[in-house]
């Protein structure tokens, strides 16, 4: 199972593929679909600047779109983690969920506070001073049950050990459903709150991976080519999260890949391994979607 | 290398060998250095009650008592997780600082900001909807500085995987010493922040601890018996932090043992492994306390 992460608020610099109109998310979702992707994650960008936009009409717009253009799982994102407001957190999901063309499948819970701590080897100085990342207990809980009143189902962003032991917990008292997509992001480029982008920081996540819920675990890594954490979780039965919102790949198709590029070199390491990858359709049976 | 943990907020039930006032932490601490413990951490207590103080007279007083009764390593706490206020969180550090009899030696600062959730199976709710323990990297920065300033080490307490990349940061851009006391907690007994209190729990820690720091690790359980932990830690060459404050260790003298109890236990397991426990003297030298 792919979900294909196609934009985040990553510039086009350096890779101008990156989506940011709703028609461009939209046919780069088709795109991806053909290629292998199950599931599509976007934010909403400003058609011309691609600034980070929340505008719930260009969320709205994109996923219609999307269910015009093929039949991917669609997963838009929340609030960015500098907003606090719950109301302005997932407002758009609510709004979207008035139209059924419209209506989220899946949507992201970051399942941990952090300081979102930036620095690189050779930097003189950690920035990210006053970031800090707010999802308390309370709040995760009001998400996650107006996602489930929106009509869609709660993925689970993990950042490290402590997420997953939360994991369990809502599991297992009903805030979270026991069958859920849990992508288990590592972090690199800079940031510096997760794992690192290993096969040791990946890992450390897959093993403490609640073995009570029923949980697909996804493999992800922002700001560094996760294909080698990729190819470790397909060997182990794990799913993927990947795409040019986390990273611009110049490893692949001469430099400049699109997302479907990023999509098809997971098929093609999921095919050596000899897995199969799931249809959109599958992924709903397989997440329980719409039962 | 032993750091005794005397009471953090710890009620007297079950055990109560717990000290509150300074004259019991200075007899507590003094017994525990004979027993083998180099460094005491205690949490200033309402002498009579037991309530948490930030009564930066309680705690100079349990500094100087601590001090005239043995050479145990001297580490009184911040603030706690809910005190936001920097002056209030490191206020009596400095104060301490005025007199050489009352300077603390070493502070611990939390390297992460965290949902403070607790749950244990088959309670029906999580709880801690609100409890969110800010520690953002500028606060950190300033607190580092600040216990720098008052003349003390700082020491690194790790939640995650996320803490260890942070404290590799903060060495290599001189926020902290590179040669550094570094505590690895685990959470047990429904705080489930941290990873929990197994052997893999915490080698998911040991196993991220940045190589190019120097580094002592020990190893430290909250909420439940560490001494499976500690034996671990020992055999790997780790240290242990321990103590009445994390878990009241019934399965010890008789079930209501005293702090120097648990440290004799620590002993007992060290010289099992052949390793020897550090006088304050040589934890000193090894910390480069006073260099």
């Amino acid at each position: 199972m792919i979900d294909a992460r196609l934009n985040e608020y990553t510039p086009r610099d350096p890779n101008p593929n990156v989506p940011f109109s709703p028609e461009e998310i939209a046919r780069d979702a088709a795109l991806c679909r053909e290629a292998g992707a199950a599931i599509v994650h976007y934010h909403a960008r400003d058609p011309e600047t691609g600034a980070p936009s929340s505008d719930a009409a260009l969320y709205a717009d994109a996923a219609r779109r999307i269910r015009a253009a093929c039949d991917a799982i669609v997963m838009p994102t929340l609030g960015a983690n500098t907003v606090t407001d719950l109301d302005a957190r997932i407002g758009h999901i609510e709004a979207m969920a008035k139209d059924e063309a419209t209506r989220a499948d899946l949507v992201p819970l970051d399942l941990a506070s952090l300081s979102l701590a930036i620095w690189q080897p050779g930097q003189p100085a950690v920035a990210g001073d006053d970031l800090v990342y707010h999802n308390s207990v309370g709040t995760l809980k009001t998400l996650a049950a107006r996602t489930r009143a929106a009509g869609a189902a709660p993925m689970a962003a993990i950042w490290n050990v402590g997420s997953l032991r939360l994991l369990e917990a809502f599991v297992e008292t009903g805030v979270l459903p026991r069958r859920m997509l849990v992508e288990l992001f590592t972090t690199e480029g800079g940031l510096i709150a997760g794992h690192p982008g290993t096969i040791a920081g990946l890992q450390a996540l897959v093993d403490f991976v609640p073995a009570r819920a029923d949980c697909l675990w996804a493999a992800a890594c922002y700001g560094a080519n996760a294909l080698p954490l990729v190819e470790h979780a397909i060997a182990r039965g794990g799913h993927v999260a990947i795409g040019l919102g986390d990273y611009a790949y110049p490893e692949l198709a001469g430099g400049r890949p699109t997302n479907a590029d990023v999509v098809a070199a997971v098929v093609a390491l999921a095919r050596r391994h000899g897995r199969e990858v799931a249809t959109p359709d599958e992924a709903r049976a397989m997440l329980g979607l719409g039962d």
